[in-house]
């Protein structure tokens, strides 16, 4: 098979056949498929797409590149097999919805293996999160994985070299060469991962809005369709939610201040975080029968998040993989935006507030970058509450210097009206079958 | 600039600016943009196309990126100054145009720096085919090639290093990655290599038919007109011919085959090769006023072949670039193909005959392979010509195994038809202003 002849293939439109696609996923991960003649095809797919059964070819091929977590429990008698589930959302401003859904799941009869990553260009992602804890480590060999899970019920970890590898080795790619924002190839990246933790059920947050990966509507239903059927293809039962990112999730934006607001969260605190994580977590407990429906799922949920429980098993994966906490995290010092007038929120300019803690250093440019976990930002409020003048919509947490140099700059990050605002839904859309009510 | 930026940008379809294109060439040549992310341009490119200004600055970025070669007598009043001009043929079955052309046109008062290229997944190229001459070079450093030429009128070499660069190591890119049938992209190619040799005029020979690089005439014409247009934008007066290319150019198939079938052509033989060469010769005469029309221009030519000058002048060159002819080069043992019934030659597979001159040898399958320059096939007629039954209608060069071979797979390659066939015309098509008639 000669390569040139499927770069030409999907160049010019066509359909790529499943030993086409597995030979170029074999061939890539054996070095006899080059970086550039991979990246032409990243590109070629980016403008040309791929149909569902070409997705979930290239989503399998992925998979196959690498191996899977064990299942040990399974089919042994002797041991209650609980149900194996993830969450994986496509990232946005302030979500930190991972480090309260796997512990509070974990005290709810599932396993969450929980395979994250870092930031790139946009804040710290999920582990870089939990690298505040001092100790806390995010890399395991499989087996110190399987442990850690046994014990806690729950892990958040980063991908081990035998998780999809093929995946691993493209994702860089894409992200050098334009050809990250293609419905196929996020959808077989993210599934491929998701396939290779066994897992029985999956739900996708897939954001919306200006602050998230998918700008549109549109884009954001289509990947969210792409998903929802090309993991049940592959024999992973996928629901996708869209959610609203047009505004930060919660209040804290950084890294240990999203950890500081996770056990806030954790210890009963209400709020959209609280909300979103029960919501998602409710879909997961009905569709794996831990609770007959949604309205006693969230009430199981919510107990489970007012006693305590679910903090305790947090405390309990922090100490397994490495890590302690004791009390709240430390932040750097306080540099409050002040509301110029009194009005209502009508708008956050979210790019702009995730830039602003690129520049503080919360997050990476490139790859490699360190990152500062005690900057960041507390914002205030939510789209639609008042403010008085001079009232701090905003508190900046970061050096002097680093004030003086962002407060305009943030201070320009979001709008107040004369006119009173509607509050935005937290969730727009559930896609994928069965439906939980 | 972000080269993500620009790859992105061109990957939704968009028009690059003049700074972006330059940015991406010069990063390119310097190696801040890697090869991954040219072939992912090369990629959005072929597939997304670029307007006629997007190609005229890529075409001068890769002209920019070396050097043109010198006009030393040009504005010296002491010297005549004689007009400098070239032809280009995107490639064809036994076209050896370029062999006759040179020393042709050098008898007609026009100086022809040919810079030529070799073949690849093709019988060979225009210096393969003159590598057949005992001693014969090709490589030559720019001072070297300024004598040849004062002293010949022409030269037919392989680009040194300082022409266009960018386009030596996109070309070899586009070559691996599938990115190589895009007119933006071939006319860039062409013209900034053709612009570096300092021309006053040029005529492209555009292939049309399934042995040609563009398969159907809308491409054909697609390419064509951008060769016209960009070239003109580029200060360089361009014009373009289709011409046919389902049935081999001449007899001879091969490198020293064809090179012989040339040296027919320089003593007075008639046939297609003298006619396109004469007709493709005679536009530049008349655009460079070295004749007032073509009719003249036919006259003028038609007498520099006959009178032997022209052929004088091809030793003259080969000699000047160190080879020397005496007489027929040699051609391994012959073996007939019969015709297998008597007919009118109705089609040629012009695929099959040139896959089977790269598996005699005749061509290479990858850049590096060593050519036999004595196999070849010589063609005996045209489409349209009557074949008697057990008549040759071809003559194998080769070794007495590969005749029992590839002798069914070319005997495969024709067809004769019992109706009266009518013959093809060579020229379709002709663009470019001025017209010369």
């Amino acid at each position: 098979m000669l390569v040139t002849t499927l770069l030409r293939k999907k160049r010019d439109g066509g359909t790529l056949q499943q030993d086409e696609i597995e030979y170029l996923i074999d061939a890539y991960c054996r070095g006899d498929v080059t970086e550039y003649q991979m990246s032409a095809f990243a590109m070629a797919v980016a403008i040309r797409g791929m149909d569902p059964v070409e997705t979930a070819t290239l989503t399998r091929a992925m998979l196959g590149s690498g191996k899977l977590l064990q299942r040990p429990d399974r089919g042994d008698p002797l041991k209650a097999e609980r149900p194996r589930v993830d969450k994986h959302s496509t990232g946005g401003l302030g979500d930190k919805v991972s480090l309260i859904l796997a512990p509070l799941l974990a005290v709810c009869d599932l396993d969450v293996p929980m395979i994250s990553g870092r930031g790139l260009g946009s804040t710290g992602g999920t582990l870089d999160k939990l690298e505040s804890i001092a100790g806390f480590q995010t890399q395991f060999e499989a087996d110190q994985l399987d442990r850690i899970l046994a014990d806690c019920g729950a892990f958040i970890a980063s991908a081990t070299e035998h998780i999809a590898p093929a995946d691993q080795k493209l994702y860089a790619l894409r992200d050098v060469t334009g050809t990250v924002e293609s419905v196929p190839l996020i959808t077989a990246s993210i599934l491929s991962k998701k396939l290779a933790a066994n897992l029985d059920a999956l739900v996708m947050d897939v954001k919306v809005g200006h602050a998230g990966f998918m700008k549109t509507p549109e884009r954001a239903l289509e990947l969210a369709k792409s998903l929802v059927r090309v993991g049940g293809e592959a024999g992973l039962p996928t629901t996708a939610w869209l959610t609203d990112m047009d505004q930060p999730l919660g209040e804290a934006v950084g890294n240990a201040i999203e950890v500081n607001e996770s056990v806030e969260v954790l210890q009963g605190a209400s709020g959209a975080v609280r909300d979103l994580t029960i919501e998602l977590c409710a879909d997961l407990l009905v569709r794996t029968k831990v609770a007959n429906d949604l309205e006693s799922a969230r009430s199981i949920l919510a107990q489970r998040l007012d006693s305590g429980l679910a903090m305790e098993r947090f405390e309990r994966m922090v100490v397994a993989q490495g890590g302690k906490l004791t009390g709240t995290l430390p932040l750097a010092a306080t540099h409050p935006i002040l509301a110029p007038q009194q009005g209502y929120l009508s708008h956050f300019d979210c790019a702009a507030i995730g830039d602003a803690v690129v520049c503080l250093g919360g997050g990476r440019r490139k790859v490699g970058d360190r990152i500062d976990h005690q900057v960041g930002i507390r914002v205030h409020g939510r789209i639609g509450d008042f403010f008085e003048k001079s009232q701090p919509v905003m508190t900046l947490h970061c050096s002097a210097t680093q004030a003086e140099q962002y407060s305009k700059l943030l201070a320009d990050s979001f709008s107040l009206s004369s006119q009173s605002v509607e509050p935005r839904p937290l969730v727009l859309e559930r896609l994928g079958i069965p439906d939980p009510e």
